[in-house]
């Protein structure tokens, strides 16, 4: 066997064995075959994609190229959630502490941001001290501990992904369905979860930019979780608009603190952010068995915000992992950015959109995301929004802030701001949040009519 | 401007600007751009394909990456011949010194063997003494000199060609027309030329299997040629066969000389081999204007082997490039190998093809080309097809023989031999030599009707 054979054969459009697959991955983990070789490999697979079978396989080899973390000792149905990633997504810290508190443990390893999108890791270590680099121990003594843990992938897990992912980065390897499906999957499984709940994106602000592709995708790793005992619910929704109002990353945690806390109205611009959290909240709540449905999950999660318990979990999480609980407790304590400026509005009608893409790239020239790996973040800087779509605007009227450090950048990020605002003289028809909801059955609307 | 940019571009089957494909070449060859990017980026021109002035801009590109031959100040139309590749294929050996003797200068850089095709360079190198690499400056005194010259390709020749032939090799992105196109005519205009016959063989035993894939070939290259004001005109040629009766480097440069010195009958078994010879050299004689057709060519080539001028410019070549020239006006003084069997046929009836493909792999493991690229070669190894297509079998009769030093090869390879002849009651039905004409004006069939 070698590995320009194997190309070769998937150049052809041929699935290949699972010895195959393993031939290729393990070479390419211990360096017996080059990055090349594998580059050409990952763009005949973008080309000729992977069978459902190759497509479990390879998540099968990646998963066990490192340490699967067993949490069978720990009692609960363990459930995770992962999102395709979104603009203004912040879900996870408001969900995960409201699913821990209604008795559903979650183990949560989370990444960076990527591309115009943010990153849960990048917005928790905006909390200062919290740390993300936990071992596989105190990982599993957190969980243990808090029904919860947050931390970033480790070195022992997935190696074969994390070598490969950075490859797929820089060789235009990345859209490939399966390819993500694989990835995902095979860095969630090595978590020891249970079940997991998707939140796969859709629309201008997200990877899979078709509704088509995105059902795709959550399809593909649905049938990888019914091929390792695992169930996965996914949601569909759209990010054609940012959730909530902030962007940016110590931006996000005060938002996601001010809706744990539960000080920001019921109807008022984090809304939506809230209906996509709660929703997603309600499906991991259901299948963690403590609730019979997902509706009864909703129910449970918003008593969870309204009573208090979700937020003290959220506090207990911070200090159990080393941040910095005052920082929390005192949000107004936290540096502000050099400058800060606001973005009016030139029209007048009623906001039809906000193109999220574009907040997206703004927020990493402002500083909040990397244009290069290595780079660092300002996790001060960012956008906050001061119209949602549907609002009325008139001229002069701030539809956004901008935080940033970096003067230079001012004038064409507001620029970029006000051009995101769509405004028109229509009634705005905004698309739904969530537009089905996929398991193993297939895939049906959401709300059930 | 970077790499994983252009990959996505191509991915999305773009074309690249001329600026963005010299950052990619520029990059390849001064080791800015990895080869995991430029793997990606041929995988991506496999699927989606080249424009055609991105193809003419790539081969300006690699040709420029090294040194230029200028042959100007050489009296005469310089005109060299291209195979594509195929098996017994020693058209070269014997037209080169044929259009030379016709008063064309023929400057001729050559490679070695490809896949189960045999090379040019690996045929003289079996002449003992014969030096194929020379500078360039010794390359232009023999052409002066001689009217003719037969070299490998030198370092200072198309490196980037060089660079990423070895990449695609490795990478499975050997099969892209264009690529194919531009790594040829890039080496051949490297080498002076101011005009190309192409012979692009077809069939099984050729790397064009299809003939709508090498026609597609031959209009991509003659559509180079016209961008760099160099007529090329080509011939599909059958490949389904092997051509004329030797397969293996001495074997060959042995039937060779056969055919300079007209000692071979004219309609014996390497009568298929000069038909195609005499084709190209006519062509060759024609553009190079020492004929007013392509028939007049064939005439004057013709005459140039009966009166024996072609066989002492052979001489003439070998001698100034320091080959022994006894050892080829006594062909019988070269070393034979341990062993040589007869292959027997077991069937009766007429023997209607030899898969060229069996035969150019069976003479790879009897020693006579490489399976690795660093492998040396026996000179001696290979096979002489004793039965050729038409002629009547006999059960026992000799089918071929086999030459080798690898005694435990011997038995499998006498039957993969034997295999590869395909005898029936039928009478056979050759398929025509030539199968079209392709330049400027269009494919049309040949010889004209």
């Amino acid at each position: 066997m070698n590995a320009t054979e194997l190309i070769l054969k998937k150049r052809e459009g041929k699935s290949l064995t699972e010895s195959e697959l393993r031939f290729l991955v393990q070479g390419y983990v211990d360096g017996s075959i080059p990055d090349y070789q594998i580059s050409a490999f990952l763009m005949a697979c973008y080309f000729r994609g992977l069978a459902k079978d190759e497509t479990a396989t390879l998540t099968r080899l990646m998963l066990h190229s490192g340490t699967v973390i067993d949490l069978s000792d720990i009692p609960g149905i363990k459930v995770d959630k992962h999102s395709t990633g979104g603009v203004g997504d912040k879900v996870s810290l408001i969900l995960a502490p409201i699913v821990a508190a209604c008795g559903v443990p979650v183990p949560m390893i989370s990444g960076r941001g990527l591309g115009h999108t943010g990153g849960t890791l990048d917005k928790l270590e905006s909390i200062p001290g919290f740390r993300s680099g936990l071992s596989i121990e105190e990982y599993k003594n957190v969980i243990r501990k808090t029904g919860l843990v947050m931390i970033g992938q480790t070195r022992e897990i997935v190696p074969a992904d994390k070598k490969m992912y950075a490859l797929r980065d820089v060789t235009g390897t990345v859209e490939s369905i399966p390819l993500i499906a694989a990835s995902i999957m095979s860095k969630k499984l090595a978590e020891g979860i249970d079940a997991l709940v998707l939140d796969v994106k859709t629309g201008r602000g997200a990877f899979m930019q078709s509704l088509e592709h995105a059902a795709d995708l959550a399809r593909i790793m649905i049938d990888i979780g019914a091929e390792f005992n695992k169930e996965v619910l996914a949601f569909v929704t759209d990010m054609n608009n940012p959730l909530g109002v902030a962007i940016g990353n110590w931006l996000e945690v005060v938002e996601s603190v001010e809706c744990l806390r539960n000080t920001r109205g019921t109807n008022d611009a984090s809304s939506d952010l809230m209906e996509v959290t709660y929703t997603l909240a309600g499906a991991m709540i259901m299948i963690g068995k403590k609730a019979g449905t997902i509706h009864q999950g909703i129910t449970k999660a918003r008593e969870a915000v309204h009573d208090g318990t979700a937020y003290a979990k959220f506090l207990e999480l911070v200090e159990v992992q080393g941040g910095d609980r005052d920082a929390i407790t005192n949000l107004e304590r936290y540096p502000v950015s050099r400058f800060s400026l606001e973005v009016k509005s030139a029209a007048r009608g009623t906001l039809q959109s906000i193109d999220p893409l574009e907040l997206g790239l703004t927020a990493i020239s402002l500083g909040a995301g990397r244009k290069k790996v290595d780079e660092a973040i300002d996790p001060k800087a960012g956008i906050l929004l001061k119209k949602k779509m549907g609002d009325s605007v008139l001229p002069g009227d701030v539809l956004a802030m901008l935080f940033t450090d970096r003067e230079e950048i001012l004038q064409e990020a507001r620029e970029r701001i006000r051009n995101a605002f769509r405004i028109s003289q229509q009634p705005a028809a905004p698309p739904p949040l969530i537009v089905s909801m996929i398991d193993q059955k297939g895939q049906r609307s959401w709300p059930p009519k």
